[in-house]
């Protein structure tokens, strides 16, 4: 029980890393809602996403009841080149706050790509090469995921080409220079390399582009060249099911310790990390075996959970793409331009809205002002400079440690650090020079995006 | 023996991070020669540099026989943030290159500040603390030091007062903002704060700023400021003194594998990292007690060892600070304007001179091109995107690691990874698009520079 036996980083031995994923649908009585094709309505077919993804991530998508997948050597093998991650105690951090809670984070940001997103890329460049494939088409937006994707297909010698929109290709270099290094080939959206470019240049010559175009690019070029299939970062359920590895490994050094946390907090935009870090707790709450505060956190900017609707929508501003059943904001929802960094997509992973509606999950908003001063304090004392999509966690993590302050109570709170803020920085300048805003969406505003969702009932 | 017993990451306890820096000094029969004082070239006196650095940081300058220094708690409390850094097997590059060498790689760029620099700033920022100083100042280029100062600073409660190179500041906002966010305040440099910044913006109003003007105004800022000190980042002799950290820490990782290096390979603009990758290293070697081929690699733009003179030169443009005996390319050099990232600095620290002029190391100068190409093959393999200064040494280990590929000698090269090049981007947007070229001076451009070097014998 002395704080002195915890060091302030645990390390798990290489032996010690997990080999196996955990699917935490397995342990769900409520299955997340199935996708539906678009046309039809009616659910969508394995087969029916094979020109799209690979055969083996798509396999993964569909299965609802396999506990446990076991990680593919050549996985493990590319693990060594950045895992395992440190759990940190954050003494400096809790010293500061003067707080009796117990402060861990699972830190993901000790690797090029800067984020936990490298745990999934590596997942689906392996399977893609696995199926034969010659090469991964994605989009990005300030770059995070391409970047994560980049690295992964330079080690298994997979073609990378990534859509990135254009104004950011042209205003956020540095990444796209990474993913450059790592051989990617980076195409500034909308181009003139698809049809779906080609048609929104015409219609909008001076167009600056949009996720949801470079999606389209993307898809189109995927299923339009042989040997190629799309990949995607978030939101799907092959995607959490590859970043349990974090709360996997998080649960592996806390009972090395005999810690059992009270409070688990992470950010949400798709729902990847989150979904992540609490598998194997959620896992165990499920089964009726322990119990957790389990906190989801998201940008008031951008709030899916907190103010979105639960409801068939489409995955993708193009409607392309499977509807899928989640917490949404609508598929036309864009934060407002003073938003920040990442979690800016409109809806959220199937399986952690099927948990959030069923009781199992909270959520909170947090207003990016304030999850700036936390990033702040949090640099200066733990001396890492957390990314703001991260800082999210930061924020709720500091205010549950301070109510404790307040009651005495000595809560042992994990959150995910999923990166650092190294390519974040023109937002912290904002921030430093008094020019950082907070804008909240209007009940009026949503409404008219929600009268809008597909009626699928 | 067997590969598969060394980790690829080994990753001290924290009860097994080194307590005493080791200096040197102690061990070498001819000591670096004394600083100079410029205006009478006479060795100068500790009480001559009081009003610019700390009192405990020039006992430590002039100290040429303790052997030990005890780390102060507050320092190794510090540590933990960051420390200790792992060692690196290069599993991944060995295959890469087909050699039977072995090669080894201290990585220091796992912190905020992104480098080694952290190592001499902490150790800084900490004795003017203790000596009950409000703060410091000091000049910084591209960003590196003056980011690790701030962190240091923020860490003591310390005023931390950055004089940024002009054009650096405007051009390289990035880590302008990270000292920021560690409450450092960061002047472009020349500046109207001193009287030196007024001057030279009087006779020069459109400069950009250079090294030099930087350090005269943080210099003069320091003794014209009631309890503020000035402190350096490289080249001095407390500065190697606190980077044999990085050494010592490596010794005992390759010690508690029975791992014995053939070649120690580092990278050398001033001098502070190779400094402290070899000190322990070199001290046996000094002693007679083992022998280790140490290679030190500068850029063919910059190349202090292998073109230099050693002889008494000004450490600044300036000619205000003292002069120290030191291989040379003359105060005035400056690299040509294609040179990236650091190790731009036309001196060598005076312990490392003296060390290279005995016959202790080898060094060899490395083109600009062949260097990216060096690092762009790391960061496939080893899924780290190096600094620019750090992959000079990255590439004398390839080529190291390819002769023994020809020779079938299983060599064991340790190289230290000074750092990450996140902040860098443009050089390798260069080297990709296929702008980067090679200069490197003449012999009669040198000798101009030569010609201008202090008469002192």
């Amino acid at each position: 029980m002395s704080q002195e036996k915890i060091p302030y980083k645990i390390y798990l031995d290489e032996k010690e890393i997990p080999r196996n994923w955990y699917n935490v649908r397995a342990d769900m009585k409520n299955k997340p809602a199935p996708l539906l094709n678009p046309a039809t309505h009616e659910p969508m077919k394995p087969e029916e996403l094979a020109p799209v993804f690979c055969e083996e991530l798509i396999a993964q998508e569909f299965d609802n009841d396999t506990r446990y997948f076991p990680i593919p050597e050549e996985i493990l093998n590319f693990y060594k080149v950045y895992r395992p991650s440190p759990l940190v105690r954050a003494y400096f951090l809790e010293e500061k706050l003067g707080t009796p809670a117990k402060i861990y984070y699972k830190f993901e940001g000790n690797n090029t790509s800067g984020s936990h997103k490298l745990n999934s890329s590596v997942a689906q460049a392996y399977y893609a090469k696995k199926q034969g494939l010659k090469g991964v088409t994605t989009e990005t937006g300030a770059g995070q995921w391409g970047t994560a994707l980049s690295m992964a297909c330079a080690y298994f010698g997979l073609d990378c080409k990534v859509y990135m929109v254009k104004v950011s290709y042209e205003q956020k270099p540095f990444r796209r220079e990474v993913m450059r290094t790592y051989g990617a080939s980076v195409t500034p959206s909308p181009s003139m390399e698809t049809e779906v470019g080609k048609k929104i240049l015409a219609e909008h010559p001076g167009t600056t582009g949009s996720l949801g175009c470079a999606i389209s690019e993307a898809v189109e070029k995927a299923v339009t060249t042989e040997g190629y299939r799309y990949v995607l970062g978030s939101v799907l359920n092959q995607v959490l099911l590859h970043q349990s590895v974090i709360g996997l490994e998080t649960k592996i050094a806390l009972d090395k310790y005999g810690v059992k946390p009270d409070i688990i907090i992470g950010c949400a935009g798709g729902g990847s990390n989150l979904g992540g870090l609490i598998a194997p707790f959620m896992g165990e709450k499920l089964r009726g075996e322990a119990d957790y505060r389990i906190i989801a956190v998201e940008p008031a900017s951008c709030p899916s959970f907190t103010r979105g609707k639960y409801a068939y929508d489409f995955c993708d501003t193009g409607m392309v793409c499977p509807l899928a059943k989640m917490y949404t904001l609508g598929s036309d929802f864009i934060p407002a331009p003073n938003h920040a960094g990442g979690l800016r997509y409109h809806g959220m992973s199937p399986i952690l809205s099927q948990l959030y509606a069923d009781g199992y999950m909270e959520a909170v908003s947090v207003g990016q002002t304030s999850v700036f001063e936390a990033a702040e304090l949090f640099a200066r004392v733990e001396g890492i400079l957390p990314a703001p999509e991260s800082s999210h966690a930061i924020r709720a993590t500091i205010d549950e440690a301070l109510k404790c302050k307040e009651t005495g109570e000595e809560k042992t709170i994990v959150f995910g650090l999923t990166g650092t803020g190294y390519f974040d920085l023109v937002a912290y300048e904002k921030f430093h020079d008094g020019k950082m805003t907070d804008y909240v969406p209007t009940d009026e505003e949503l409404q008219t995006y929600f009268n809008k969702l597909p009626k699928i009932y």
